[in-house]
């Protein structure tokens, strides 16, 4: 059914730190108003970054939802008004002091459409130099290089369970032809 | 490094409907104290359900974070207190009208473990007999059933971005031995 809601009414809002939260009234096509909870975000990038022995880079981070350590894929959230790509750079330069000669968008993911703006940007990143990293002096990352099929075998198994790593680490494959 | 980060200090609250949010304070490894931001989500499910013709049952609705229709695998929120098997259960039948014989569960992801504490359980339905779809009053749904290559190749060509859809539609066909 095609249709479009839009808000008659905001009821509530939140402004934090990295999300905002809105709460609209919408009319919906048999004329019943809910209410939709939007929680707005800023949008990220995630990068496989593949050297030429075929080794990606992760990165260990603490995950305060979740009280654990998780391996992931270097990522982060865009700055203010900064468009996907150069984030991509920056964020895999402060994280793990790569920089790359190849970029290869695999495409876009939305975290949680039901209720999050957020959208995730996937690169593939080769041809790459080490520099050196320089993480946010608030940010404690252990950096790793893995071998394809060992974050393919840890996706599998469910010990990966970071959706954009899951999607990024399953893209940079396929794209690389690994599978 | 291993750590962990405890609140020292509860900064803000927000109670929405779908998410609540808390704003903490935390120590760092380093002694700085710092704020997370957490969205607590309930978590949810989402069913891969193929036929024995190999098709695979898709739902389309209006997102409204994104103000369009999405093509997604049938999906949703946990209930207070619901188990993840239950409730992968009733949203199949809300949503599609199907009953299946055969579950497997092909694992978990975490949407934003940045932010978010959304954990989704990702099932395999096969054994599919059809009853009649039953979904909430407010919920308008299209459902249709495409061939699995179908779903991989708007996966690959980025036409489906929902990350539970990428990784339920990937992890379907691994376990299917279709890719």
């Amino acid at each position: 059914m095609d249709y479009t809601e839009k808000a008659v009414r905001h009821v509530n809002t939140y402004g934090g730190i990295i999300v905002d939260v809105d709460v609209d009234m919408v009319k919906l096509p048999n004329g019943a108003v809910t209410m939709r909870e939007v929680v707005h975000h800023p949008g990220g990038v995630c990068i496989a970054a593949v050297d030429e022995a075929g080794l990606v880079s992760m990165v260990r981070q603490y995950r305060y939802p979740f009280q654990t350590h998780l391996w992931e894929l270097p990522a982060g959230k865009l700055e203010p008004g900064e468009e996907p790509f150069p984030a991509a750079k920056r964020e895999l330069s402060e994280e793990t002091g790569l920089e790359a000669e190849n970029w290869q968008l695999l495409g876009q993911i939305y975290t949680s459409p039901g209720f999050s703006t957020e959208t995730l940007y996937i690169y593939l990143a080769t041809g790459l130099h080490q520099g050196a990293a320089h993480p946010d002096p608030n940010e404690f990352l252990d950096v790793e290089k893995w071998p394809m099929d060992t974050l393919l075998s840890r996706i599998a198994t469910g010990e990966i369970r970071d959706a954009k790593t899951v999607v990024g680490g399953l893209r940079a494959a396929s794209a690389m032809g690994t599978i």
